[in-house]
């Protein structure tokens, strides 16, 4: 597969939602398969909180992991790159090369850390949206993203009406629940917490070497949300690491293990200040937010919306999902919307690893 | 109401689980009512992880809350104190007067912390059962508990099958799933990682006066799993802190208002130590642990076993009530087994503020 990794620089400022600027701004994205000539094939693929562009194939054979999505996107896959041109933008405020707290503020050399500006979902979509038109990309065939990448959609899909043919939100909600923003506060009060926060000057090297455990502990709080109980029980029983005793306070259970493993390896690729920008930007996401309700904010959308919840999802609940498809059969858009609520069993990740659930439903939507 | 508070101390030694002794140990407990002379109007009632003996009532009348299951217990009420007399013990490894971490290691004047041995449900019954064979006390009317209490009503009702008439177990479960250990994982690891708990040298005064986030953010680990969504949703919906602005990267929303409060609250009243042992304590909590199963040793059951499960319990799932309730049936003693799964919606916490929905069928039980 063609995958094409490119890193463009913009000069005009951006203007945020919060009434500040970001100026200069770069985003990073990778495309996958061929750009047909009348540009007519071209899918946008949105990513989740700790996610990136790198949304399939391997740069190298030698690459350990896939992209996050290599499941539904590549040659003769749902997402057919033999047929579609996918682009994948990574998002304002992330940290694997598009401009974050740790980018430059210009005209200085230092890092903007606390100083860099509140990014809301909507100017996630703007800039992505002023690439395209740089790529003079001005319709697409589809937005399809899960999780933070299905509220990208969402966004689209209202602020950019008639920019798709298809929108597509999997596992993603209208508007952030206490739930959801109770989960992120264990995180961003552990990162804030952490001495080695020190208030956003924490030494990159350093906890890079020496790990983060406030940001390890944030992790694992997302995690849970991640998984479901079943999904855990099904993963981890009651398994105890076997050279612990059971009596021994600090001995482990292989849930514990895994969220440790997994808490401290996220310290070596993913960076605290985007992780507090980019929660910040999920829990203040709120499609209605400048309209009087959430059906006032859908009467804007023209072009089909298609709606992916799955039943063991315990971070955006099925529920939230349902209330948009019944505030688009309310102001008579139900022809504009389908709704798939997925029989699933690995929670919030479902639309991760249970792709098999989906990929006929959106292979149907495109063809 | 007439509430009596006793500490008593122990002089033989206590043969834990673990293998390791206990000696002293000082037991403290609480009674409301009075004891009638054949000593057979007892009720044991048994509490949460961060409760204590202080069940009902109040100590004085300008005390600001009553005890933690105040609408359940006291004259008139469905755990009537002008009949019964009623007692809850704080459990071992607990902060309020039982022996726990911070207690001194006998024969020298320091204290245990790290080298307190861990606990098990099991342990607490153990210790309580001799406590009330002291006061001759050699069976009662019921045991009744919720949560860690409803593990340890479990508890009684294998080991001492024959002490309780009634054993009335709510919101538990037969073994904690991987799903409550990883809250209790990012809790313990919010302690462990504080700079201030020192390993386990913390400065109980510093502390107390001047915070330790660690504790507070293990506390808002805990709440999010005894809350729900909805009640989350019902509570504090999408609400902002007025004085905080949408677009600071620190503004706050209510909900997160709320866990900084009561995170950073539960410091003054509860130790960081007693919070480990007591959580390492309900992960190793396995009723099946020594038996071949969970239905072997249900064998040993002799007496009602009353269960009651809430359906929001986002903790100890009703499923984990309702398979005691098939095990039971399976082994032929359904006959000895009731369950009930409250229409609640405040999740694990309905225990304590839905009384309103289960206090007839226990008066049923108790009638």
């Amino acid at each position: 597969m063609n995958i094409k990794t490119v890193s463009k620089t913009f000069k005009n400022p951006l203007y945020l939602k919060s009434g500040r600027i970001l100026e200069p701004y770069t985003l990073t994205y990778e495309t996958y398969g061929n750009l047909n000539s009348n540009k007519s094939n071209v899918i946008v693929v949105c990513h989740a909180l700790t996610g990136s562009h790198h949304a399939a194939g391997k740069y190298t054979p030698e690459e350990r992991k896939s992209g996050w999505w290599d499941a539904l996107i590549g040659p003769d896959k749902t997402i057919d790159t033999n047929k579609y041109f996918v682009i994948c933008v990574n998002t304002l405020g992330s940290c694997f090369g598009s401009t974050g707290p740790m980018s430059q503020e210009y005209p200085s050399s230092k890092q903007y850390r606390l100083k860099f500006p509140v990014i809301t979902i909507s100017d996630m979509v703007k800039a992505q949206k002023i690439l395209f038109n740089e790529l003079e990309i001005y319709s697409v065939k589809a937005v399809i993203g899960g999780s933070m990448g299905g509220m990208q959609v969402l966004s689209f899909a209202t602020e950019y009406p008639n920019f798709a043919e298809h929108y597509i939100s999997l596992a993603a909600t209208h508007a952030t629940t206490p739930w959801t923003i109770a989960f992120n506060k264990i995180a961003r009060e552990s990162i804030i917490k952490d001495p080695k926060f020190n208030n956003g000057e924490y030494d990159q090297e350093d906890i890079k070497k020496n790990g983060f455990s406030g940001l390890a502990t944030a992790r694992m709080s997302g995690f849970i949300s991640y998984l479901s109980p079943k999904s855990m029980q099904n993963k981890f029983s009651r398994k105890y690491v076997l050279q612990d005793g059971l009596y021994q306070l600090f001995g482990k259970y292989e849930v514990e293990r895994y969220l440790d493993y997994n808490g401290n390896n996220f310290v070596s690729w993913f960076d605290p200040l985007s992780y507090l920008y980019i929660t910040k930007a999920i829990n203040i996401f709120d499609l209605s937010l400048g309209f009087d309700s959430l059906q006032d904010s859908l009467k804007r959308v023209s072009s089909s919306l298609h709606l992916i919840s799955f039943k063991s999802d315990c971070l955006f609940f099925p529920k939230e999902m349902q209330e948009i498809k019944s505030a688009m059969d309310e102001i008579g858009k139900a022809n504009l919307c389908t709704y798939l609520d997925v029989d699933s069993e690995y929670g919030h990740d479902s639309f991760l690893v249970e792709t098999e659930k989906f990929n006929s439903y959106i292979q149907n939507i495109l063809s």
